[in-house]
């Protein structure tokens, strides 16, 4: 199997995990959190959103939640903006990167955001030309990639079309999501193999959720033609706010041991995820979706049974 | 990505995940299900096991379950036998196969059975003659091959050799089995690309479980490498006995989905089959692994928005 040397696992917990739950999380938890997973050795992290308040309440905090975590050398921390306010609210806090979202189809992209694709593109071009002398990275997000709930299967050609427009305007980061978990392996495959091809000066990410059960396949099949970097969140946080169903980003724990396990480096402390990952699970007070927080890695299974023997 | 054309399911649920549960699942109970799945396509089912009561007292009633079943004609049910007096009871019900279990450790096929491998591998010799002249199949199945809770990792020297060995005592079905989740889809693909190879007149399967989340992927690698036969179970029932961790098999709808979502033929009703689990975890009044069981296939999701937007 050809897989990468090195993967990146960009932690989205804080914003796309957080954003989706009822329960206000404290500020202070939320920097203690972003603060752990920094140390843990992500080296991005999407650490909040300035979306309106009134959309997303949870996240309302984001300027005091970036003036209050210790920023580690080397690590970016990113904040989702939906329109040029939002970007002017990144600015101020010292964002590193701002992530924009134009989701796939129509029906959907009105329904989250008010207005069509072409629309959405234009404020997209707004943004990426307003941050052009700020020493800001724009990542850029082609949502539900793979599949629409209102829509049904989203084409490949439509991916590609909406992925050369974010080029044209000069993005050079482009995530590729399935945050309703409607991709699968082959097609995973195909469409990130297709990208990589059409559009070589690009760095491509994708986000997958664990919906269906098929993330971390879909991730191994995209690692397979080439990508090395992937949204993940502590614990498996997340899920889509219209259709909640169980199961929400793929772990970072999950995919971590994935890599350690295939001799790829992430350069991140698993346990240290867990500790992080276990810390919200005492706070939400109910188990999280990751599979390795609950039964530990091959290492840490080795390790507790040799302990007991003794 | 190269994949099989079909993919044959072979349910494991009445075994290997009914053996685990506390609460005794009525005969009755036992009987419809596994009638059920039959009827939902499945042309295998491991049905129940012929070891001591005390030492799996769910199981007790496999003669009453063979006897009650309705039998499907082309469908395959198979027993689980330890022993001589296991096959003979097996062969009295008219179980279709016997499976023989041999794990790849020293250590551990001690603490589950008592024996040494060699002494393992000679009742299975003694079970693989009595049979030879009977109507059954014999599938051997080599367990914990990717890693050991008390030993560590599992050699692929070690896998290939129990392999020869089984197939010179003439068995040529042959399950590679990762119950305690601690095979990785590069290793699982390695791994079944050299039994293929050695032993090309083997029909190889797997048994996966997803106590670290990987047990999907590990299919795919496992198909990417031309495996075409599967073991899960329905909901994702199952675990380790002696590790339990909250994950068992890979659920029969989680694979039947991966499948049917890349164009691979099963012949599984995957409707039937959530309707199964979904009885099952009603039964057992407690949420069952499977992703596909909760969340539907895309499928269903698209159908679902549809006839509410009607």
């Amino acid at each position: 199997m050809n897989m990468p040397e090195q993967v990146t696992i960009v932690e989205v917990g804080p914003r796309d995990g957080f954003q989706v739950e009822h329960d206000f999380i404290p500020t202070e938890l939320k920097i203690e959190v972003i603060d752990a997973i920094a140390k843990a050795g992500v080296r991005k992290i999407e650490t909040s959103s300035f979306v309106h308040p009134k959309a997303v309440p949870q996240l309302a905090d984001a300027a005091e939640v970036f003036a209050g975590i210790d920023r580690q050398p080397g690590t970016r921390y990113s904040a989702l903006v939906p329109n040029l306010r939002g970007v002017e609210r990144a600015i101020e806090v010292g964002a590193d990167a701002v992530r924009l979202v134009v989701t796939s189809t129509e029906t959907y992209n009105k329904k989250n955001v008010g207005m069509s694709v072409d629309e959405s593109l234009e404020v997209c071009r707004q943004i990426f030309d307003r941050v052009a002398d700020e020493p800001i990275t724009v990542e850029a997000v082609i949502a539900l990639a793979f599949g629409c709930p209102f829509e049904g299967p989203v084409s490949e050609d439509r991916v590609s079309e909406l992925a050369r427009r974010f080029v044209e305007m000069g993005v050079r980061e482009l995530s590729i999501a399935d945050s309703v978990g409607l991709g699968n392996p082959k097609r995973v495959a195909s469409t990130m193999a297709r990208l990589r091809s059409e559009l070589p000066d690009v760095a491509f990410s994708l986000h997958l959720h664990d919906t269906r059960g098929l993330g971390i396949a879909n991730a191994v099949a995209a690692m397979q033609v080439g990508i090395d970097t992937f949204d993940a969140s502590i614990g498996g946080l997340g899920g889509c706010p219209v259709f909640p169903d169980g199961a929400g980003n793929i772990a970072t724990e999950d995919l971590a041991n994935l890599c350690g396990e295939m001799g790829i480096e992430t350069g991140i402390d698993i346990a240290a995820i867990q500790a992080v990952s276990g810390r919200m699970q005492q706070f939400f007070n109910r188990r999280l979706p990751s599979r390795v927080l609950l039964a530990g890695t091959p290492g840490q299974l080795y390790d507790k049974i040799r302990g007991e023997a003794q």
